[in-house]
This record gives C-alpha cells, sequence and structure tokens, in this order.
C-alpha cells in the first residue's frame, strides 16, 4: 500500500466587489492562507442575490450603518496599511467585475485581474462599470482587455456567475466576505481572529453548546 | 474667570439580552471606559424594535448566520475568558429583563442588576422571562426581587423602555451592543479595537474620504 499524501483542503473565498470589507479581507486572505500552508480558491458572487435569497438588507443600506461602514472599514484600512478611497459610485453593478473575476485563468493571472478590478474600485481608481475604463485598466496590468472583456460578456461567463450564486446559497453564504474553512463558514473581516485559531489547530469551540444552541426552542418570535 | 474643569463625555453602551454580542461587550466595555476615564450609561434597547424600524433581520434569523454567530461568539467568549452557555430558549421576549435594566438605581446596583440578568442569560443560568425565577436571582443578589420585579411592571418603567427605543432611532442605533463614544457610533464587539484607538488620540480616520462617501452618487440600486 502507498501512503496517500494528505493535502488539506484550499480556503474559499467569497467576495464581490461591492464590498469593502471584501477588498479589506482580500489584502489578509492570502497571507493566512500562505502561512498555513493552505491554497485559495476564489468564489466571485453577487452580493446582491444573496440579500434578496435571505430577504437582508446590505449595510449600505441602511443610513447610519451605511456611515459606521465607512469610518470603520477607513480604520482598518489605516491599521492595514491598505489605501482606501470610496469608488465614484456606490453602489454600483459589479456584475462585468464579477464575470471577469470568474473567468477561467491560471491561479496567478486570476489573482493579478481581481486585485485590478478591487483597486479601481477602492484603491482610488476610476470604478469598474464602465466596459471601456475596465479595458483599459486590463491592459495596464498586462492582460488583453479587450479580449477579456468580450469572453466576460458571454453566455457562458454570465451563466458562470448565476451558477456561483447558487453555489454560494448551497454553502449557506448570507454575506460578503466569507471564507470557507474545511467546510467552515467564516463571514467578515473580524474573522481572521478565529480562522487563525482553527488553522493553528487551537480551537476553542464549545461542540457541546453549539449542539445546544442548534436544538433551542424559541420561546418568542418577533412580530413583523 | 473661573476656568471650567472639561468633563469627557460618558459612553452611551446600548444593549439587548437577547444578543450574545452584548453579553460579550458587557464584559469589555467597564475595563475600557475606566481606562479612558470615562463613565458608563446604560441604555438598555429593544433589538427588535431596532430591526423593525430599519427593515432588518437580526442575525439569528438567518439560519447559517444563527449558526456563525454562536461558533464566533463561543471562541470570543472563551478568548476573553467569560463563560458562555445558550440560554433555556432563543429568541424569547427580553422586555422584563429591559425594563429592570431600565430602573433608576444607583449605578453600582444598576450595574449588579444587569450582570445578574446578563449571567441568568448566557452565563449557564435560567434564562430571564419567568418574573418568579427572576426575582429569585435578584434576590440571590441582594436585591428586594419582588419589589423591582412589581415596579419593572408599572406603566412608567414599560414607558421607559419604550422612550429608550425611540431614543436609540433618534440616535441611528441599528444593531446592539453599540458603544457611542463622543457622539460617534461604534457597533460590535470588534469595534473595541477602534474605539481604543479613538479614546487614545489616534484615529486614523479619514475625513476627506468619509465626506466624499457621504456625497456619493448610486449608479445601480439593488431590485427588491
Amino acid at each position: 500500500l502507498c501512503e496517500a499524501e494528505v493535502v488539506p483542503a484550499p480556503i474559499e473565498f467569497w467576495f464581490d466587489f461591492i464590498s469593502p470589507y471584501a477588498y479589506l479581507a482580500w489584502h489578509r486572505v492570502h497571507a493566512v492562507a500562505q502561512a498555513h500552508g493552505r491554497e485559495l480558491v476564489y468564489r466571485p458572487v453577487l452580493f446582491a442575490g444573496l440579500l434578496n435569497h435571505w430577504g437582508q438588507l446590505g449595510p449600505a443600506e441602511i443610513p447610519p450603518k451605511r456611515e459606521f461602514v465607512f469610518r470603520q472599514v477607513s480604520r482598518r484600512a489605516a491599521a492595514l496599511g491598505v489605501p482606501l478611497r470610496p469608488p465614484p459610485s456606490h453602489p454600483f453593478n459589479p456584475l462585468l467585475g464579477l464575470r471577469l473575476a470568474s473567468l477561467e485563468l491560471a491561479s496567478e493571472s486570476r489573482r493579478r485581474l481581481i486585485d485590478t478590478l478591487f483597486r479601481a474600485t477602492w484603491g482610488g481608481g476610476p470604478g469598474i462599470i464602465d466596459p471601456a475604463v475596465v479595458a483599459t485598466l486590463l491592459a495596464d496590468a498586462g492582460f488583453d482587455g479587450e479580449a477579456l472583456i468580450a469572453e466576460a460578456q458571454s453566455p457562458t461567463s454570465k451563466q458562470r456567475v448565476i451558477d456561483s450564486g447558487a453555489a454560494a446559497l448551497t454553502a449557506g453564504v448570507f454575506g460578503v466576505p466569507t471564507m470557507i474553512v474545511d467546510g467552515e463558514l467564516f463571514w467578515g473581516t473580524d474573522s481572521f481572529t478565529e480562522i487563525e485559531q482553527v488553522l493553528r489547530g487551537e480551537d476553542p469551540l464549545d461542540h457541546e453548546g453549539l449542539a445546544r444552541w442548534a436544538s433551542l426552542p424559541a420561546s418568542a418570535e418577533r412580530r413583523r
């Protein structure tokens, strides 16, 4: 019998360019994965589709929360040394970006493409809604921008983003960024602390409490 | 002219016993306030009323998020050394607890009362929905439990919680726990990092970016 080498599962990174928290997480998730010998799988997903499915509002859809979000993201970007500047408009339609990010490219190219789109959105760039502008950005990053834009607008590429939304719901993804580590879903930039605990094998999760929580009766329901 | 002594504004702590994140924040907020010479003002508020107003779902109302919440809270409680155990039922009606927590008591008594109710909810206790059970808990904590329960059920006490809900909305409170520091709203247990930056006078907030964010046009809206 030959011994099979156990390769740890890759970390799935679910994101949408609409989210400044996803932008911050983009700047951390590679280092975390690399430190623990994990590959990364990029999972672009339409955040609006998740909100529609779960019946939830996005943080930018509640006025005082929208303001809170920028203050928090601004401070966290400063702490991480990540440049942050609001895009030209928000909310915006992220589908072109998501379709580009879903193209089948070699891993390093795909990372460079996603990085280009994130910087164009939250790093002081011109945004990612105008195909001509995005083609130029991609060309500046060494891609054939026109060809990628054309491919992104094909039915196959559009379907890929739709399929990603369905896969997200099946996995229980309710927000972005979400990192899935060994089948467990971690939501938000503040989850990296817990992700690193788990990857270090120092997980203090109370499994008995979790089982109790899962089977807890409700004694009141919110009237809606 | 006599020099007026400048007393820094107290930190407002908005909470509902329904929230395990509020329970965790309860265990941090006193030390943070004390370290920076700030008083604390306790602001019990009905979380369900905030959700109703903003049209938002609570984290426990989205099944995969409900499970995520307990995993995150369990790990954070362990990191803080705070005992955590799910209450007998959840969601439950927190109004008795909120009315008790709103009673006009001396500051130290009020802290002890709120602490008793939080421990009864998330610290392995019997929950806070049964007045007879809560009266006993309060008596064990040195209060006249029967008298406090009676006072909590008076029209004045009920109105106080209603008024608190209105005040929360005026202040822009959209979730619990919320800490208001010098007029600025900080939401969630993961905001303590930023609160401490601000209290230390080391706030990296990008005010120009914030102003830009506030005046940003939308170029797309989510269809609902």
